[in-house]
């Protein structure tokens, strides 16, 4: 397991973009709309991690409810899973709790999420590693 | 440039690892009190990412100042950079505001950290790549 990637949530990617890539170094941008989410992410592929800015594409997007809650910032980390199955069931038995069921996220790879009260606070997604 | 690792601020280290271990697979823990800061932070090294969990160790720590009116959650997110010096000082140039000169962090190596206001509400430390 490792870390895959941290998401931002932005009121504007592009405004987001210019801002980021000041400072990191970048070595190339995926953009994709994920419908499940109702969010637009610019994916910034880093050496072997990325950074997720996201920018809600819907009033009834989550992104865009924890905007209008808490502002810009950090919304959550992902960790690659070995077997996304087995870790979270694994988990799941040992009392941490789950958001919803393993479902589709960016590029098309299984993914699903931790409630932050099992991890003091912190959302965190599990996620199959990126082939590509 | 890559994500180095994530910190997490935790009201009490040992509840937070048990927590974390119960869902993710930690090749080894380091403990550290990193008294610049005061925190102790145990780093769990995954696979070539690391998560930090930093628990204050007194009243005017700035993690207890964040614990009291955020509660425990992501704090920043760190990413390595090529040559600490350069980059910090090409940023600035392009208006990236610092927080701060570069000093030392865990690990003893040089960090700094970059303004949440340049970076849509994020805190980020840039840091040397560890060499253990």
């Amino acid at each position: 397991m490792r870390i895959d990637h941290v998401a931002i949530a932005v009121n504007n990617l592009d405004q987001a973009l210019k801002n980021y890539e000041k400072l990191i170094k970048v070595n190339n941008i995926h953009i994709e709309n994920v419908t499940n989410e109702r969010v637009k992410v610019a994916i910034l592929n880093l050496e072997d991690t990325r950074i997720e800015l996201m920018e809600p594409t819907a009033e009834d997007s989550p992104i865009n409810k924890f905007l209008l809650q808490k502002g810009e910032g950090l919304h959550h980390i992902a960790i690659t899973a070995d077997n996304i199955e087995e870790d979270v069931s694994k988990a799941s038995e040992n009392g941490v709790k789950m958001l919803g069921d393993i479902r589709k996220g960016s590029y098309d790879r299984k993914i699903t999420f931790i409630h932050p009260k099992s991890m003091n606070g912190v959302l965190i997604e599990m996620c199959e590693a990126v082939n590509h």
